[in-house]
């Protein structure tokens, strides 16, 4: 039977040959666990996901939630998932065993959930989100607030959310407008309306945990006024028992092109003035906890993206095996019979095109994933705050590059099923549609470019980059004594070389205050950095498939061709067409800048 | 009130300064027409589109057709929107006088149509599918058949369709198995399943007349084997009356992901034994007669595509001007109100882009219409046939290149529009879904690709390459006396120079016999040959704009300065992005070729 989901051979190629997964068990806090754990935990992901998740997946999207009497109505189906998931200790995969959890490396936490991704991204959507609130809750809440709202959600008993948009304000969190009223006894009294509010209502679980951005009435303006509440849904008494209703109430369901399965909704907070809510941590620092929550929220995008390009591609090319359609150009004899469709160059282009996107955003995803054990666990304190930094660096990268270009992968996996492709008998329209989504969420793309060029290159007086930049040579050093991978490094240390200049250049721009012109184009700019840490990874992948075929299991040249044919494919094919794009940026092109809103 | 479907300053740009549509006035066969007759008729158009054909898109997506007891069931508002569009003339809008029709110019047919096709994709397919039907019978059929089929559809109680697909041969026509064997009173008795056949089955219309394809006893194997016969649902009498119905059964509706209005039907001729199909023409020359049909939908389909990105453009324009969102990166004070999302240069990126893409296309669809009617009534006969050779050439560009082009545009129209753009409350990700079905039907992106490298540009020993080179030529040399256009001029010249060289070689290859090599990168040929004729249609819109700006109308001068805008976008920022592209058929890069199956 093909898998559905992802390879697993390509998955332990990128845990156990590239990403050196099995290195963290030296590390004090992983000590107990070993290759043998780690693959225990992906089996049962594995399993659960194509047992429980992925049956559904066409269901939710067939029967999205229905909004009756005030409460967001799901498919049965969700539930049991979802508690199967629970059961199975994923919502606490990375936590401390004697907190209840896995204590695994969130490198392979992010492999575990990555499956239940691709089968049902609708349905993995409220334990990411569960996840993260949970952990926003651990890094910046008080030891009552651990106690009555975390300790609930890593129970599995209480799902979170995050409350931040408002309809007058999406990208733009300056202009929030929900208030927060000190009720005398602690708490507070908040009153607003958000929306696309994933997961703001459902029957999946006991209470509902929103983290709600509002402002305190001594706020100042803009984000530097903006503080983080917690909102349940039920109040919670003393004893940990559920109380009353809290004054939240679902306003509305927003009915979606896809990810349907998700509940997205509009709540109104205090429609009867009493709406209580829990301030977290500082008054008007808000917007820096929520950002740990939406770069966890950033990064599970990118691998969502993935996923759903994942799924796709593995679907398009069991079908290009299956199906005959034609014959090759240099055999038009009638009487012969038809050839599979992955013989016809197309098809094979389209399906190696998906192969280089979802291989190359997987592998950048949990190269983040892993990034972010380092961050937490290296011995060295300054190495700690590196790696952090360089995550910073990557993640509008993993956010955005996924969910541009494995969104055009879905567009070929379609394309390989011809007509058949674009009805909903098979799943491969659905992950596009899903798929389309996330350029959107948590961030724009346009944000994310702007993330990238006004605030990540520049930070920490560059740092960040030249840590990457150093990565790359490595990784070109690396790759220098295979001959064969030298059509491969060089147009990768063009590209570096080039953007490097380019960095430079826009970065001086900025400090002598010609903003507007030097954050034009960042969204070219982004594209261009994109393809630059893409093309490092496959050549990274490359080299580890070099290295892999000189060991010389047999039975794994295949795999490793095929890897080193993407990497060519990506570098020689993709990767030199961003030198039209660096000419733009490095002549400041200014035509969409010059463009007149008149002359529309 | 903003425009929705076009923009008719545009339009009349295109008709009376790009096109000259007035000059066909001085051709005999169009000698009673003039301006006011053919804005008349655009007028009306419009009014219809806006007033029958908008209003029903959303619930003709939401209500998509029903099979019940045996037949496809559609909304009620399809049926007195078409009998609107037929009253009003449209479906004989190019016939003579004489037989019923408005006598009017393809061009001008093609730019009222183009309103449906903004309007609502779904209703207009209806009548796109009757009137090539109709032309088909009108061109190849015999008088009977001329009277008991096509005088009915001119009327309008007859709808047609083309039915070529089946289960087992979709890209692959040459292995249809469908069978028709003589009844010996000179009809025929056909059998077979065709799949995805558009308007199929409905109610809107008396009687459906199938063109089907289908093998004689006697039938060579493969293209040259293949019957065109028409195949009515209903019989009809000697006298013209409905007889029985005929044995063609539904055997049930394609759900598909957007595009729902239209019904995609399974039919099966001849279950029972007894369907009676009409042969027309010659024995098995068929494919060559259902040609015409093709071409006429493939040009269809590019301005279909067109329409589909020109109403998504004019809806996130219209949000992007009345949506305030942000600060602009240099005025980042809180207490200041935030700003139209349009000032924002990301925006202006993503509003140009669409720009560029649809007014381009537009250009294109309408050029091609104007050649068809340059193929019918030059007077001199030579010419005619250059005319119709050109347009042979272009036909897979303009099916293709807003296919791809123009379903970007939709999703760029979607990213203005952020988490509402995803929402079904908006109009924008139903235009993003049916788009999705044009590089797929009337031939795939890879079947156009193939199409045109394959065949067309080597056609008549590169007359129709020769002639389209020198067009480009006449358009650089008359943008030449304009020196703001140098910057513009330069990259096209640049890119032709290559192309042709590239084109040369590729030709050579084929010649040679190196046919798999020389066409597996057959859709990255078709992307710069694609990018080539916009380019060239930019500079043309480009020059006209710069004699419009010198002919002064002052309330013009901002739509001229647009268009030079949108052309430099298109020259500057897409067009030299091609030679990469080049540099890879250049090198016959066989990266994709390479790639063995087991290495997937």
């Amino acid at each position: 039977m093909p898998e559905t989901l992802l390879s697993a051979r390509n998955l332990a190629f990128e845990l156990y040959e590239v990403l050196n997964a099995e290195a963290l068990t030296s590390r004090q806090r992983f000590s107990e666990h070993s290759r043998e754990t780690f693959d225990a935990a992906l089996d049962t992901a594995r399993s659960i996901a194509e047992e429980l998740f992925a049956p559904h997946n066409r269901k939710g999207d067939e029967h999205e939630p229905q909004y009756v009497d005030g409460a967001a109505q799901l498919i049965d189906e969700v539930k049991p998932a979802l508690h199967a998931f629970m059961d199975a200790g994923f919502v606490n995969a990375t936590r401390d065993f004697e907190a209840g959890g896995m204590q695994l490396p969130n490198l392979l936490s992010q492999a575990c959930f990555a499956h239940f991704q691709a089968a049902n991204i609708a349905t993995a959507s409220y334990p990411l989100l569960t996840m993260a609130a949970a952990n926003l809750i651990e890094a910046f809440g008080d030891d009552a607030q651990k106690q009555r709202f975390l300790q609930p959600m890593i129970d599995g008993r209480f799902f979170g959310t995050m409350a931040l948009t408002e309809p007058h304000a999406g990208s733009s969190l300056a202009d929030i407008r929900t208030r927060a009223e000190p009720a005398g006894d602690g708490s507070y009294r908040l009153k607003g309306n958000k929306i696309f509010i994933s997961g703001g209502d459902h029957g999946l679980s006991e209470n509902i945990i929103h983290l709600v951005l509002a402002r305190l009435p001594d706020a100042p303006a803009g984000v530097k006024g903006i503080s983080l509440f917690i909102v349940p849904k039920w109040l919670i008494a003393e004893d940990g028992s559920l109380g009353p209703r809290n004054d939240v109430t679902l306003a509305g369901l927003f009915h979606k092109m896809g990810w349907r399965g998700t509940t997205s909704t509009a709540l109104n907070f205090g429609d009867q003035g009493n709406c209580t809510g829990y301030l977290v941590g500082q008054p008007h620092a808000g917007l820096s906890y929520m950002f740990q929550m939406m770069n966890e929220a950033r990064i599970g995008v990118g691998m969502g993206a993935t996923m759903l390009a994942y799924a796709g591609y593995l679907y398009s090319l069991d079908y290009a095996r299956q199906r005959s359609q034609g014959r090759l150009p240099d055999g038009k004899n009638a009487a012969s019979g038809q050839v599979a469709i992955i013989e016809h160059a197309d098809v094979r282009r389209m399906l190696l095109t998906q192969k280089a996107y979802v291989e190359g955003a997987f592998d950048l995803a949990l190269y983040c994933a892993r990034l972010f054990d380092d961050s937490q666990t290296l011995e060295d304190a300054e190495q700690r705050i590196q790696a952090g930094q360089l995550l910073d660096l990557l993640t509008p990268v993993a956010k955005s590059w996924p969910s541009e270009y494995c969104l055009q992968a879905n567009a070929l996996a379609i394309q390989i099923l011809g007509g058949h492709g674009y009805t909903r008998d098979h799943p491969v329209e659905q992950y596009y549609r899903d798929n389309r989504l996330n350029p959107i969420h948590e961030g724009t793309h346009g944000i994310q470019s702007l993330d990238l060029l006004g605030r990540k290159v520049g930070q920490h007086g560059g740092a960040a980059l030249k840590a990457l930049s150093r990565l790359i040579i490595d990784t070109c050093q690396r790759a220098e004594p295979f001959t064969e991978l030298d059509a491969l490094r060089q147009p990768l240390e063009k590209l570096l070389a080039r953007l490097s200049d380019v960095t430079l250049g826009l970065l001086g721009d900025l400090q002598q205050g010609r903003v507007n012109s030097a954050l034009a184009d960042s969204a070219l700019y982004l594209k261009v950095f994109g393809h630059l840490v893409i093309g490092w990874r496959w050549l990274e992948q490359a080299t580890h498939a070099e290295q892999g075929r000189l060991a010389g299991n047999p039975a794994d040249v295949d795999f490793y061709s095929g890897k080193l044919q993407a990497a060519r494919y990506f570098l020689l094919r993709e990767v030199p067409g961003c030198h039209h794009d660096l000419d733009l940026l490095e002549q400041r092109d200014d035509t969409c800048l010059a463009m007149n809103e008149a002359w529309f």
